[in-house]
């Protein structure tokens, strides 16, 4: 009998297809302030958040991987939260990522659940939430905790 | 004189604007057998992976979230991936992938570098790369661990 088969609940890279891999550089490892691991290379830079890796590749170049088309425009359809510990840190992490380079696309603002928070575009468009959220456990290393 | 700010190194939340929730919850949660949160809502879908949320929510609603127009099409010029530790579970889990309701993008191959990988699109078109990376150190929670 074939064993059933599960995947892992694992999610370890999330790459970022750019249109110029030295100004994305810049935003987060200059801008925002993220270090680029010594893995990186001419053409990918890695990036370690908490236990995912974020990378930064050439749009073309990724699409190459993926052997899909690179066309594409418009909103993507996906979105990234950085979530923070207290209230009062989304509006100045939201400013910080614009004099970084980015833009505010959706100030601070409270949110009807009892919630805080906005939006920023890297270079790229790509969308960051900045949020805090009275409701969701944080656990030490700054990770979410769902309740199972 | 102003506190430099650095921004926390972290990334808590992929949130995935989808066309029918219930299709892709049937694709993650039934299909991949990955567990839907009890923080989960009607309009939204929670799962924890590892130390991350991925979340799942109608793109519409995503994109009003944002304040962003939510027309889009093409390459989204974003990939997950996920990491695999033997060499021999990549092509299976591209399968098992489709046979849950995903399309094989890229069959499993060898990749010049030394790896082996395989990309499949969830039924948004979101692309998921399976890899086995034989350079990547991965720690008991199944977290890539990069040279500093």
């Amino acid at each position: 009998m074939e064993k059933p088969m599960s995947v892992e609940a694992r999610l370890n890279i999330v790459t970022l297809g750019v249109a110029d891999l030295d100004v994305s550089r810049r935003f987060y490892v200059e801008g925002l302030g993220w270090r680029a691991s010594s893995a990186s290379q001419d053409k990918i830079v890695f990036i370690q958040l908490g236990g995912i890796v974020l990378a930064l590749h050439p749009r073309e170049m990724l699409a190459e991987d993926a052997t899909v088309p690179a066309d594409g425009s418009g909103f993507r359809g996906i979105t990234l939260a950085h979530n923070v510990r207290d209230k009062a840190d989304v509006a100045p992490i939201l400013a910080h990522a614009e004099k970084a380079g980015g833009r505010i696309v959706k100030a601070a603002h409270d949110v009807y659940w009892g919630g805080h928070s906005g939006y920023f575009a890297d270079p790229d468009g790509f969308l960051w939430e900045v949020a805090w959220n009275p409701y969701a456990a944080m656990n030490d290393k700054g990770e979410l905790v769902l309740a199972e």
